[in-house]
């Protein structure tokens, strides 16, 4: 089973805009190595922004710089396009610094208000360090936190969703500790991931009646209050008002079943209640095409579902599979986002 | 991979023995569709304990009532042999009843008795409905804490394997409200799930030297202590000692990052927090095929990692794969502890 399969080639009138992420980390190695492979992947056009010398360390191939979307669109069949943002110093792979965490945000910057004005069709991020952003400032929870704030958008109503081609799952806590997930837990955060995956699946997936699988909390989903209460008091009566809205939503389920390849085939998303409920089978299952996927945005906006590899950069053995599977997805929900926008003006 | 491959046909010199379950499960269905396929799969001669009735209700085939084991070995080329033990009442497929409870009860403390006189060479145990035998006044958490009390082996002292031909799992807690783990957790209930686990590895799989790979609890491993600190202050210290008695045991890992091919092949088992860090990576990858085994006993004990499925007992529908890989499991794991009997003794 593939999901995005909207087109072989996907056709979009402006290119996408990738972030390159921390210039020590595996980002441009992954970038350059997906643009050795956009016609055999049927990728899009895409240029890249960030500084230029960090995919010339890691890569033999053409780099042009460019000064905006139109110069990637004239360049991209023979080289890589970059709008450049040098770092202070240039980076050494595998050794992060506070120079290209600037970098890093700066290029994040830059990349996501291209996508806002309409310039880019959609956002790609390479991995950051949220270690190396916190020690100059950084002050949001990671990447999909500062895309929202400058978006317009509260933090309840996006939600992260984790895609690869056999499993979408979406988190409603994400990166708390275990122990603080059952009191973070409340019918009005999981309506507000419930909506956002909804919705999400039918705008950017083109899924006309979205079935949402929701998981429980505890083994076997409490074992009808016997190993914990959080289904019967938080989850069900969640579920039942998601049904009396209309929405075809199931659960809560034991997580331990929901995963196989029968259980899959009965949704289009599983709400996860935790990191790991969410992540553990997504990347048993797909660790190298998983793709994070922000909804609730007004742009689309994906990333590779892997960090920045510190260990493996500059060393030629990072794999661009998540990176290519993130552009292909990006520029898929671009593609029926203006689709639909299209038949909206039509029928205006 | 294959895991359990110790030889194409196991060859035992006494039967193995096989609890039927609750009576309105699936279990008669998948321990005589096991019998059907027992050529193919390599399966040794083994005798069931129950209700014959139960096996006739949804099979056709043929059916041999024995007294004992040695009954067993002269009818299993031609039919599937059962240690009748009558309930009150003939079970209803997918009615579940007291009758039935007693029945599954009773099979259960035969079959593990005949296992631990060695009459028979190992048990499995086909599913039971919890809630019917706390209906019965069974006091045990499940077969498995029950079996380990009748073998005088402690609560602590045993541990749980989820085994498919890929990966193995063993939870340290496992049937508790998510909410109570961090507060189950301590340094020495992980040592004794550890110390379970390894020496089970080499002792019921032939392996001399195994990798324990041991989970984090919090997301990212804790990230340093910012998700959480039971990686620090608990699993830490007994990744550590472990490793000062010897043993080739890491961690604490991501548990999103332990479940992808490449993770697994560098550890023999994972050893997991919860119910569904383990359960769920399990069953994502080994559906059909995994397998519960008992760690610590004096005894070999498998079961099909699966439930009763009442709502699907008596239509024929039900899958022997997770059956036939616990007797399979059974078998080896029972060869290799006679191989280790028969070194010793000769050494002796």
């Amino acid at each position: 089973m593939r999901w995005w399969t909207i087109a072989d080639r996907v056709q979009l009138s402006r290119p996408l805009a990738i972030a390159l992420g921390d210039p020590a980390g595996i980002g441009s190695e992954i970038v350059a190595k997906a643009w050795d492979a956009r016609s055999e992947a049927g990728l899009p056009t895409f240029f890249c922004v960030g500084d230029p010398r960090s995919v010339s360390a890691v890569w033999d191939g053409p780099v042009e710089v460019v000064t905006g979307p139109a110069g990637a669109q004239a360049c991209f069949g023979h080289a890589l396009p970059v709008i450049e943002l040098p770092a202070l110093a240039p980076a050494v792979p595998g050794k992060p610094d506070l120079a290209g965490a600037r970098c890093a945000l700066d290029s994040l910057e830059l990349a996501l208000g291209l996508t806002r004005s309409g310039a880019a069709a959609a956002l790609v991020t390479a991995p950051v360090s949220k270690a190396q952003l916190y020690a100059i400032g950084f002050s949001h929870a990671g990447q999909t936190e500062f895309v929202a704030e400058r978006c317009g958008v509260g933090r309840d109503n996006i939600a992260m969703m984790l895609a690869g081609p056999t499993l979408r799952t979406v988190p409603v806590t994400t990166h708390v500790a275990l122990a603080d997930v059952p009191g973070l837990l409340n019918r009005a955060l999981i309506l507000a991931r419930a909506h956002a995956a909804l919705r999400g699946l039918s705008r950017d997936f083109g899924i006309a009646h979205p079935r949402l699988a929701i998981a429980g909390l505890n083994p076997h989903a409490g074992e009808g209050g016997a190993l914990g209460h959080e289904e019967i008091d938080i989850i069900a009566p969640a579920i039942a008002e998601l049904q009396a809205e209309g929405h075809d939503v199931t659960g809560p389920h034991a997580a331990d079943t929901m995963f196989h390849p029968r259980a899959r085939a009965g949704y289009d998303a599983a709400l996860c209640l935790y990191h790991d409920q969410a992540l553990i089978p997504l990347k048993a299952l797909h660790f190298d095409d998983g793709v994070n996927l922000t909804l609730g945005l007004p742009i689309v906006r994906t990333a590779p579902d892997h960090g920045t590899a510190f260990a493996m950069a500059g060393m030629n053995m990072a794999e661009p599979g998540a990176m290519i599977a993130a552009i292909r997805m990006a520029a898929e929900c671009a593609t029926r986002r203006m689709e639909a926008a299209a038949v909206c003006a039509k029928a205006a």
